[in-house]
């Protein structure tokens, strides 16, 4: 169903505020969620808000941190308590942004952290200011080694925002083939999956959703994709000291501390004019490199076009999404100590 | 043939020693070159020492710089000064690794600097001494975007080291499906190339690797792999004001000046007792998640075992590499000012 973008956001911001998320917290993950609704990226949409919630009352996120950080040179250390996601990640890389205006290079190396969301929203961010990010985090094993018959990996996406004229760059990809939440639609129509996507809980391809789901998804792009997947996994540990493999726990349940880690790379861009401009003319020759009837897409194009069309009509919610943040948001405050 | 790994090394310092090299740079230069010898990685090997002595003697390449770096922050800025690759990028790398001793983290952004050769010996370089890196360059454009019918894009390689324990953890992947030098041994052979591996000059898919010669090769992984193949392509050019897309050149000739970039992250992992420890095991948990007739590899794993045949059994060097090596070892110094 299509819910106008204003109504979903005020519903979503009163459904956190209810849960004892502070207003400007609240404002914050919302923006995020929405902003996946917008580009067409439900699975990191508003129907995470519901799981947040649950955490909270959990007593596995903390609402009111912001972390705490310890300065190495200008590596920051972020123990997140517990803290949101994106609470978390908005206030390192604030900091990053200040310490690169005179040390060209900054890093965040985050953990006890929450889901951190659509990275692209990061990347976009710090790219509008004139930066350069790099973003990537580790998360709960689903992905298959290349050869491997066990999710040993997580789905570490990698992100990267780079300044380029009007719209900045963005990448923002898995390092999976495809998403557990493909998996468990297909599961749900009780459709076949293509047989390149997962294995079962024994190791087995498979095109069955149901026993996939009890298994694992495949690497994107075989022994390369793999093989990023698993450097991401390994240098996200080594500078963030969290958990790795399938000790990685708390990204896909309402019940367990998130030991998963964050890392963010913000680099001070050089300056020299011309640049954006030969990026953004560059840009424009690659989409014009396919056939006249098919432009070429650049990353970030069809999310963007997505964006635009929503926007406009407004955001597309399953019903029951709807339904549920409807009723969180209606619902009374929780106790504070609740 | 087997050339026995301290004659192939004699042979090609004297080689440079003959092009006005001078010593230390020769070594630093064949060290490098010898050792993706070692590791089967021969298209980055011994046979790319001809080109090296021709860019000299045609003046695109000096074999004396060590580059000019100009630092802002922890950033380095570093021209090339048309140097050596190896040579240039070793001199930033060393000064990053002072940076980050009390930064954390440094960057260099290096461009009008020669081909880097094999990643992966840097990343092992900084890891080995306890530093993670991420290192990645441009190149000529070889690849097509994803839907797209022409080379717009380098086959921009992606480093990354990270000391885990005995051995560091080394990626080192191109963003290309397949390397033009494959295509190239296909085409002298006479056979076809798989159908998913290149397009002909017009932007037709083509399994006739002489036309494919002419054409472009597919990017990894679909369109994630273009989607990271381009968003290195932007990244660079950002940081370094190197050229773009089609513009590069000098990475496939002898005879004009090279114009991509390089970038180099160095950053000082935090010092957690038992990470290290962890990311080791971790590892050999993947290694043992496949079928245990069939182990899984690590990245990595497969380029140390070949290193470790063919430092017994001596270097893997086509009969012509030898020969031309020889031939250059035994000619006479050229003048200073050839």
């Amino acid at each position: 169903m299509l819910v106008p973008h204003e109504k979903a956001v005020a519903a979503a911001i009163e459904a956190l505020e209810n849960a004892n998320v502070p207003s400007d917290h609240a404002r914050l993950q919302v923006d995020l969620l929405v902003e996946a609704d917008l580009r067409g990226r439900a699975s990191h949409g508003l129907m995470r808000l519901p799981r947040i919630v649950e955490r909270i009352g959990n007593g596995v996120t903390d609402p009111n941190t912001t972390g705490c950080i310890e300065w190495r040179g200008n590596v920051a250390f972020v123990d997140g308590q517990m803290g949101m996601g994106p609470i978390i990640a908005c206030n390192a890389i604030d900091q990053l942004m200040q310490r690169v205006e005179t040390a060209g290079v900054a890093v965040a190396a985050i953990r006890n952290s929450n889901h951190l969301g659509m990275l692209a929203w990061y990347a976009e961010r710090v790219a509008r200011q004139g930066k350069v990010l790099l973003a990537m985090c580790t998360s709960e094993a689903l992905v298959h080694p290349w050869g491997g018959r066990h999710a040993m990996l997580g789905t570490n996406p990698l992100a990267i925002g780079v300044p380029a004229g009007k719209t900045p760059f963005v990448l923002d990809m898995a390092t999976s083939l495809v998403s557990m939440g493909q998996i468990h639609d297909y599961a749900l129509r009780n459709a076949p999956i293509p047989p390149s996507w997962a294995l079962d809980a024994e190791g087995n391809a498979t095109t069955d959703a149901r026993l996939a789901k009890a298994g694992s998804i495949a690497p994107f792009g075989e022994a390369k994709g793999y093989a990023l997947g698993i450097a991401l996994e390994v240098l996200i540990t080594a500078l963030t000291a969290s958990a790795v493999g399938r000790n990685v726990v708390g990204t896909l349940d309402s019940t367990q501390a998130c030991n998963k880690g964050d890392v963010f790379i913000v680099i001070d861009p050089i300056a020299q004019p011309g640049v954006t401009e030969s990026i953004e003319r560059y840009l424009d020759d690659v989409r014009a490199s396919g056939l006249v009837e098919k432009p070429v897409a650049v990353p970030g194009d069809r999310a963007l076009a997505t964006r635009a069309k929503r926007q406009r009509d407004g955001l597309e919610l399953a019903e029951d999404v709807w339904a549920r943040l409807q009723s969180l948001a209606n619902q009374q405050p929780s106790n504070q100590s609740a």
